[in-house]
């Protein structure tokens, strides 16, 4: 690779074909630094071929060819962790941009990641054993989540389904949809686990649908700068003050996640970052907490009958559920349905009871995508390096102890 | 009828059972009107069976029966004006409810629509040849067509029909998806021809998914006040100061409609009154013009490649646009696409070629729907009417030379 042995450098390794706008809006920002762009392939363990990837290896220092490795010039051990960052998520979300100043490999300082969770990395030996910085691209999320759980949720409030089929089959419909009418969502009350960057932005279009919000987080949120969005999220959305729910619920304990989901909630959106301590932090006795005390007092009170049951948005990490548990909520009616966009295990098996489970949505973990994804996601990095180099701190540092 | 010849006597007449809760409630708002509710079916000129409605009549003045009618005691041109109440319009948007004082029932002081337009009714001779007042509920579908137009511009622009397909065959078409990824309404600019109470609650919506909004009505709104918002609209819906646009165009003229529709719009929202003057006033030269300047500049310069061709919602009426037009400009591509839930006609033939244009989302006029209907059409009335009492200007009073 170009530059000296004190050089900053920066290693880009993304599924894509390089974004040529993108790189050189990096140079523009970062002349100091050499850049080298790696396109990989998404497919389970592989790499583009030879061709793809050889002929944009500028120094030969490094080369990935096909699943194999070839090392030409460079140390063993720097490019076994190069291709160990790699390769450890099998799918999308495994892109990753690194930051190596200076060479060799394995002084990074930096890894930044382009997914919104580092569970996936865990047992990696860099997040066990190394310091190296790791960030998130937390926060660029915002946006294409939510608009996921919005349309998964008016599709499902709105009964889409049956209208889309009928256009399948010329069919007018009118008469019969009027007996299949949802209820819209003024006056119904969401409920929000994890109120970041995903869920702020959640709670500003549910708000503006006219509902009400009641938020979750682990540390209490008592004051006006104790609710305040600290990390990264893009200009113009979100809820940067914390100023729209209408309750606020915290702790990490059992009793206060009951006591958060006994709050009648018409939804509930899981927005939680996977770890240890969120594994299958809702089970049965949440579900049915949940389809007990849900439906705000306000549906209740309305003259068009019993409150729906309440329905659960999940599009952080399947394993924050009890999935067998979700199923026999769905399937007793004690929820009125789910849209899920993460399951536990993904890609969900096809014989998994979850896709006949009544009233599920599921779609394969593709919430955040978009185009504007790489847009946001360099955006991040650049925010975050210039900050670093004014001496600030960077969003999204990775808290090896929270695992998040 | 109960009540003597002075009594203010109201007379419902809907498609659904009784709603016990509502009409209780205007026994108790309004103590002194004598309150008749009547069933009526909403099948073609059909009604509900002698038995459904002959144990609701309580004086027996008034009788349908079956599809015919049947005089009892009453004024045989009264039975007949009120019969062609109940009958311009085939579906449910006939739902009418009147309030006479005092009968016979040709004194009727006012005629409320349940629909938020009157153009089904404008040949019919109490418009055009009485001054009965006649109102609409213009104002309490804000919330439930906006959810219609956010789900279905979602499901286009994300492309749900793709993931809905693959949950149906268990497929977890994660690496596919990618590619057809869509773009999300951050920074796109959308444009709302008919800024009134729908047209307010979609611009909420989409500024809080991050769009700017262009709004088109048919007077100029110069100042902070000629911008407020003075019909009825739900509490906590909306745009009532008029705060969200970031631009506002106005006129009747084809110039300033092109002015508007080249503004650089990502999508067209078409929520304007059906009139003589607004007919067709969307055509094959207004398609051109949208998809040829279509596409906000914020789109045009991101790396996503080109703007992708804009999005026209039409939830108002089918024949303010010019249909076979429309279809052409999805077909060759002028449009990006198109969510329907009106056409032209009513329902929409089977052999229409609407039906299988590129990118046509159809729905058969089920937008307004919902469970809240009822409660907020009654609520309008309840409001309306106290204004009344009060000597204040009713909301929604038709203007016959506007058409609406």
């Amino acid at each position: 690779m170009g530059g000296g042995p004190d050089k900053e450098h920066l290693v880009i390794a993304l599924g894509d074909p390089e974004p040529k706008h993108l790189t050189a809006l990096l140079k523009q920002q970062f002349p100091d630094i050499d850049i080298t762009y790696y396109q990989v392939s998404r497919a389970v363990g592989g790499f583009k071929d030879n061709k793809t990837l050889g002929s944009q290896i500028p120094d030969g220092q490094i080369c990935l060819t096909g699943p194999s490795v070839s090392v030409m010039g460079s140390d063993q051990q720097d490019v076994a962790l190069f291709v160990h960052l790699m390769r450890p998520e099998p799918r999308w979300s495994f892109i990753t941009l690194l930051l190596i100043f200076p060479p060799p490999i394995s002084s990074l300082k930096l890894i930044h990641l382009f997914s919104a969770g580092v569970d996936h990395w865990t047992d990696h030996p860099v997040v066990k054993d190394s310091n190296i910085t790791i960030t998130t691209s937390s926060g660029i999320h915002g946006p294409p989540i939510t608009e996921w759980i919005i349309m998964t949720t008016l599709v499902a409030s709105r009964h889409y389904a049956v209208e889309y089929e009928w256009q399948k089959e010329r069919h007018w419909g009118q008469g019969e949809k009027f007996q299949l009418a949802g209820t819209d969502w003024v006056g119904k009350t969401v409920g929000i686990a994890g109120y970041g960057s995903i869920g702020r932005q959640a709670a500003r279009v549910f708000a503006a649908l006219g509902a009400n919000i009641h938020a979750y987080t682990a540390s209490p949120r008592p004051t006006p700068s104790s609710r305040k969005d600290t990390g990264y999220f893009v200009p113009g959305t979100g809820d940067p003050d914390g100023t729209i729910p209408s309750a606020w619920y915290s702790g990490t304990s059992t009793t206060s996640l009951h006591t958060f989901l006994a709050s009648g909630l018409d939804a509930l959106l899981v927005a939680l970052p996977l770890t240890p301590a969120t594994r299958h932090v809702f089970g049965a006795a949440e579900f049915d907490l949940l389809g007990s005390s849900g439906g705000s007092p306000k549906t209740k009170a309305a003259g068009a009958g019993a409150a729906a049951k309440p329905f659960l948005i999940n599009i952080a990490r399947g394993p924050i559920l009890d999935q067998p548990a979700l199923v026999d909520a769905l399937n007793d009616g004690v929820l009125g349905g789910a849209a899920l966009d993460v399951t536990d295990p993904e890609p969900l098996p096809k014989d998994d009871p979850l896709w006949s489970a009544k009233n599920v949505i599921i779609t394969p973990h593709v919430s955040s995508l978009g185009k504007e994804y790489l847009d946001r996601a360099f955006d991040l990095f650049v925010t975050n390096w210039k900050r670093h180099e004014r001496g600030e701190k960077m969003f999204n540092v990775v808290d090896r102890k929270k695992g998040y």
